[in-house]
């Protein structure tokens, strides 16, 4: 299923989007949240009537840092130690603050001249949970959407932790909507600023995989419902100006396109 | 006034303590939250009768590094660069996850092996906020309370982003309460092990003042109402151990109490 959450005359509601073809959409809305046993209404409305939100407020998001081989060498980072150990994952936070939806605005921060775009696979959850263990991760897991980890590249070598690099308002899109039926470990994942292909790799280039991802942070922290994981990105990481178009797509899941604008 | 947050009966309220002495403070009921206009109820609890809460639960809990000198140089760090400019401030996140309140427990981590206290005065943020001038950084300002922004310092060694090592569960002690009407700008900070002297200095010696932290971050992000900024911690950080009961003292805040439990 594909769950939508999306505003309509000042409300806000989840929907489940049924149909085909971009214009023949509808969300059949659904009682309750997605979090719990829910139903659908039977009520539907057409998908190009509202406005889509973040598919989720997480309250927190959890990032991982180089975990596809060839984006951490385009950056000049090892991901192995001398000793040819693999390197801890790096594990950060982007804030609920940073998350904006589908064809919400990516507003260029004051304090960057080197906004990059990062198409990530995002992992969300579906319920309260700590110290998972590897066979139980796909219990906790609600689906997929799409995340662009917006990244001020020249605050993020400049500023040891990388909360503003990372963490500035409209730095985590995420959508267009969390599929929950699928198997994410080979999908095609890609990039295009304004229509140009940037970034292209597959989930299966992953270094580490979605449950040793998820049993590492969860050794350390909660994560709650909604709460999202962001699983690193492949190679082709580039900058992001004033006035582009930048799109993630996701095999099985869809495209999440937002546009950068000028801080007003 | 010092506003608590507490919960009787299972109900969660806010109060404002009055009284002296240990054993004689009482909480008058607020009506409302302490974010907006509000009133004393006068319906008043004895605080010896209740459970102590964080006294706010905040979205997200804003943490500085290096932001005393003579702390950073017992961590071999510089806070000045090569030509002696100033480093720019370490920003980094704690979630809302790792939040604990006067007297819980401390969970000693299972993935570390030097667990260290790092006292620290947190501000609590009263409203919503960008881009906050210097001058205006006052008004944003509900009060201060005392945080341990405690620390797996071998994790934080071992892992280049700190979510782990400073952001797992339990290791965001806040309280007893928040005290609004205080200059921060000259207050002796202290931390007990057992009753035993560890880190003790004065607010005087940040590097950076609590206007430039905020208008620093709020460069970057929007902070809401409720958010708390960690400002650093004094020299004399050391481990903890399970058993140990450590103590943060703040002069005209008070003191947290937590105790380090095993993981159970």
């Amino acid at each position: 299923m594909r769950i939508a959450r999306f505003s309509i005359d000042g409300n806000v509601a989840f929907g489940a989007v049924e149909g085909s073809g971009p214009d023949e959409l509808v969300l059949d809305i659904i009682k309750g949240i997605p979090f719990a046993d829910f139903e659908l209404s039977g009520t539907k409305v057409p998908l190009n009537k509202v406005r889509l939100l973040p598919p989720v407020l997480p309250n927190k998001v959890v990032a991982i840092g180089r975990n596809y081989a060839e984006h951490a060498a385009e950056l000049g980072n090892a991901i192995f130690d001398s000793e040819g150990r693999p390197e801890a994952p790096i594990t950060f936070f982007k804030p609920s603050t940073s998350v904006v939806g589908p064809g919400d605005p990516i507003t260029y921060p004051s304090f960057s001249q080197d906004l990059h775009h990062e198409a990530e696979l995002a992992v969300v959850i579906g319920r309260m949970c700590r110290e998972v263990p590897k066979e139980r991760v796909k219990d906790v897991i609600l689906g997929y959407t799409c995340a662009n980890d917006v990244t001020a590249r020249d605050v993020q070598q400049r500023e040891k932790q990388w909360a503003r690099a990372k963490g500035f308002d409209s730095s985590c899109p995420l959508g267009p909507w969390i599929e929950t039926d699928l198997d994410p470990r080979d999908l095609t994942i890609q990039c295009t600023v304004n229509g140009e292909q940037r970034q292209l790799g597959r989930t299966s280039d992953m270094v580490r995989s979605i449950e040793d991802l998820i049993v590492h942070i969860t050794e350390a922290m909660t994560l709650l419902p909604g709460d999202v994981i962001l699983t690193g990105t492949p190679a082709g990481v580039g900058p992001l100006n004033v006035g582009d178009e930048v799109a993630v797509t996701i095999e099985g899941i869809g495209t999440l396109t937002n546009k950068v604008i000028k801080r007003g």
